[in-house]
């Protein structure tokens, strides 16, 4: 009886498996690529070797099968570390930790573990027990302080983090650290990502080389305050905690937090920047020292690169796109009409057909909440005027409007025209694909 | 054995059911039902004859070809006036125009003039003369009192209004006036709906029979403040305007201002409720007397059945979705949660993909911006007890969330547990469908 449904059930796999490839073959190709067509052309970066940092990964198999989904870093003794976390109000158990231990001062090496495929978030007691198990456990093996050891988790929401296969592999991967694999610590730590995210610099200080780089996953769930995405920057320059995290506090507003992909913001971001000082280089001062200025910059290049990166690879992205509001009567305003373009699914989806509908731009002015006059608007497309005075300018073509469209990068520039106020977000376009990958995510 | 082996394939159909349906949705338009699955079984219902309104419609070839895209509606003498507007500050000229001239005192006839396929907004001064021109020769033709003659246009922003096609069209619209055609008057005003919207209810005063009916146009663009969302509700009750207004401006905030498809707020809203007195039963008193909060409650009715046609009218839509949200600190909290739950595009996905995804409900309460506490929180997908207690509820089974999410019309309950603040929303699910509609409706 079973065994007649059984052959029955398993026909019908076979029917549906045969339709469904039927069906595939007549998807545009878009539905085929495997890596975001915005990805960096030359792959991941060659990045500096940052001394005192040291990375090992595993396959843990936490939900992936056959790839690597734990990163181990090792920061040697006296580095500083700051962050910036969500603002979520659900925010996950990693992330309540670190807030609790980012400041704390410490002298001892540190640590950061991070697990890719399961979030650890609303998940209770349960949540907090399996950090307080990583922890304890990483702590144990390793003889970092505890209060140095920082973790995060990425992927799905509200199931128990399985922690006992992250800790079987502590050993191993304790043991398996070495200095110049930054590229698989990247990979280990994504999700929906196409490809693995990094970006670094050097520059000659009086003292020195100072070298910095980084890396970032995150592809969906993105909007400020932060975006899915989890962020790790390493730098052997001598610097402060309470400098560095006034620099990472101050840099990213207008990095991490000007990046939208779909509105959502994770209950997971963080971002962890640590300064070694194993480059030996003189202290670096505070914001306002010469030292200090030179190294912000540099630092906030990189956190730029990498939120321009996690964009790129928005899901289902095909178009990258920066929207440049002006004139605005301050900026909060100017960021609420960034905010209300940049989010916009209408001007998103008609960003994907390569439509210049700047009507939608007009709409999503409207509706963004500033103070906005149609009269003293005016939008471009690059430096194509397209609309002023309330109205299409008489230069404009759509032809010129649809040559525009067809660029993979675009930029949006609208000008209020009532005072100084300004603000830049940037997004990508919503596609077919984005609507796949998260109707299937779990799936 | 067998019976495990069974469960599985059955669950591998299942799974190959729903990603078969994602593909579906994603193939060329020609393959696709051309009417929302949500649309109302019965079609276009049976509306009653209101007494003093009559109907014309024609086809101007404003946009669209082959089909009526202009309706013209004449009220008798007497009839109250009331609406409702869109709060975009880019805001079309023919809303602009209505706004100035609802509330305005005068006894005589009265008549509305709407277009499909051109919104008329952001047309600068051209847009006003356009408005100027249509209703100076409507009330040339009619004898109408031109501060009584009420415009919409609906379709793209940013290019001008033939407006002579509308004009030349006047005589013929005013010599055709019927008062039985409603369902006609409903087709004329449509842009991407794929069904007419129409409402109506009847009933027993101290004085006779009430009757209202009304329709409504929209799909896209659809968010509180209001929607791309054209409303007209015609009544043979006799309301003064001042009452019928006070009804109005109530009743739209938990109808119209209760929806949404995309996040996205027209420049365009109207909704315009006539009281023409043409039924001869007594003046209704006002919000508080008996007959005032009778006949209120059944205008409310009639726009809450025509705001829920327009969600699922949604464009691209497969699921029509209730989020029901209590305990809240407050009822603004409580409609911030409502509305981040309603537009995340992760929500909504997962929703089209038929995955009782409700980690993304956490996030979505998470980045709302509202006082909310992880372990007071519960979730309930219908009477299903999701997550309470900051996880997932121990008698909770994806097996019966999965079950729950294949039907078509869904609710999400979200109580805060923290006061007495609620809220109901109600919006659609996001699919390909949507992507395709809106990356390609001007080309």
């Amino acid at each position: 009886m079973a065994g007649k449904k059984l052959k029955k059930a398993l026909r019908k796999v076979e029917r549906l498996k045969r339709k469904l490839k039927s069906y595939k073959s007549a998807l545009p190709k878009t539905r085929q690529t495997l890596v975001s067509p915005l990805a960096p052309k030359n792959g991941f970066p060659s990045l500096p070797v940052i001394a005192g940092v040291r990375f090992a990964t595993a396959e843990a198999g936490i939900r992936y099968k056959g790839r690597t989904d734990v990163l181990f870093v090792e920061l040697a003794e006296g580095t500083s570390v700051a962050g910036a976390f969500t603002r979520s109000s659900t925010r996950a158990a990693p992330v309540l930790d670190c807030e609790a231990k980012i400041g704390k001062p410490s002298k001892g090496r540190a640590a950061i573990l991070v697990n890719a495929g399961n979030s650890n978030a609303f998940t209770g007691r349960a949540g907090q027990n399996s950090v307080k198990a990583i922890t304890t456990e990483v702590s144990t093996i390793t003889g970092i302080d505890e209060n140095r050891v920082f973790t995060s988790s990425t992927g799905v929401i509200g199931q128990p983090l399985p922690h006992d296969r992250i800790i079987a592999k502590l050993e191993e991967l304790n043991s398996s650290l070495s200095d110049g694999t930054i590229s698989q610590a990247a990979a280990a730590i994504m999700t929906t990502d196409t490809f693995p995210k990094g970006a670094g610099v050097e520059y000659e200080s009086d003292g020195g080389t100072i070298r910095i780089a980084g890396f970032a996953k995150g592809s969906g769930m993105i909007a400020p305050d932060m975006a899915t995405m989890l962020v790790y920057i390493f730098t052997d320059a001598k610097v402060s905690q309470k400098t560095l995290q006034a620099m990472v506090s101050k840099s990213v507003i207008p990095t991490f937090n000007s990046i939208t992909v779909d509105s959502d913001t994770s209950t997971s971001d963080s971002l962890l920047v640590a300064a070694t000082g194993a480059g030996n280089t003189a202290e670096i001062g505070d914001l306002r020292s010469a030292s200090g200025k030179v190294f912000h910059a540099a630092l906030q290049g990189v956190m730029l690169d990498l939120a321009h990166q996690v964009v790129r690879d928005g899901e289902g992205a095909t178009k990258f796109v920066e929207v440049n509001v002006t004139g605005a009567a301050n900026d909060s305003d100017a960021r609420k009409v960034a905010l209300a373009i940049a989010n916009s699914p209408l001007v998103k989806t008609a960003i994907a057909g390569e439509d210049p509908n700047w009507g939608r731009i007009v709409m999503a002015v409207g509706k963004s909440g500033a103070k906005a006059d149609r009269d003293t608007l005016s939008i471009r497309f690059g430096d194509i005027l397209v609309a002023e005075r309330g109205w299409v300018s008489p230069e404009y073509t759509e032809d010129a409007g649809a040559d525009y469209m067809k660029q993979q990068d675009l930029v949006v520039n609208v000008d209020l025209g009532l005072g100084a106020g300004k603000s830049v977000m940037w997004t990508c376009d919503l596609t077919n694909r984005y609507i796949e990958i998260n109707a299937d995510y779990r799936s």
